[in-house]
């Protein structure tokens, strides 16, 4: 057994946990903030046996691994009109920062 | 040292917090939502020695194992009368998961 | 790789936060409340290499050790002047609780 500890950015986090779902995993969302340069992000506690523990890594990988998007800025609304970028312009978004950690014991009641 | 975390129904989490003052356990409780199939739930993360697990499972078991119960549904209130069951039904309640982790070192400031 | 766990009183935890940026560690911030005796605590997660966890733990001691302070009581507000308190009180301020864990894999996507 191991409890697999993933914290992602909370627009990752729908589409992966329902991908948990979907592949059979069980998981428990922790409320979470910071991470110092990351606003917005949520932590999940996933307990899994050892034997599928690359099969969840695939998982977090597919879902929310760290990845470039051209997005558009939004008009300036007041601000300055001279800084004003009228193009798409490219972010990173996404990422899992993923602790295995090992379980001594594990109970069902 | 062992680090105990427990993932217990938002209903039993008063009950088996006063069992774990009673029984002089230290708990910190995490906000935490999902396991996918239970509404509401509380994680708890209890510090404990090595020779206090046994006991803290006992303390866990009596207080949050998983159990049937029947409960009376509420009146239809505008919904479809027909469907209304007016009888008590069963429905599980309760339940724990419990990770039992390895702790390398304690401190305490 | 360890995962470190701190849970600090609300009172220090922005200067702690500000100390762990300082001093280059990441952590992720939980929801957390009670511990028992204590009202309003904070619970980190802390990613570290083995060799920095002593360099974290002195910036936990700097941040959050349990100290004495005299404080000034409010005026009774309407409660019992004769059990009014008219000079300051020592309490006891923070403090922290630290579970150092082994991590068996550590990834980031
Ligand atoms: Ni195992
Ligand atoms: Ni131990
Ligand atoms: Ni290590």
């Amino acid at each position: 057994m191991k409890l697999v500890i993933v914290v992602v950015q909370d627009a990752d986090s729908t589409k992966f946990l329902d991908a948990l779902v979907e592949n059979n995993f069980r998981a428990t969302k922790l409320s979470s903030s910071g991470g110092f340069l990351k606003s917005g992000n949520t932590t999940l506690m996933i307990g899994t046996d050892d034997d599928r523990v690359d099969e969840l890594l695939e998982v977090i990988k597919n879902n929310c691994q760290n990845r470039k998007k051209f997005v558009s800025p939004l008009s300036p609304m007041g601000g300055n009109v001279d800084s004003y970028i009228p193009y798409p312009v490219e972010v990173e978004v996404g990422g899992a920062t993923v602790f295995v950690l090992p379980v001594e014991a594990f109970h069902q009641f």
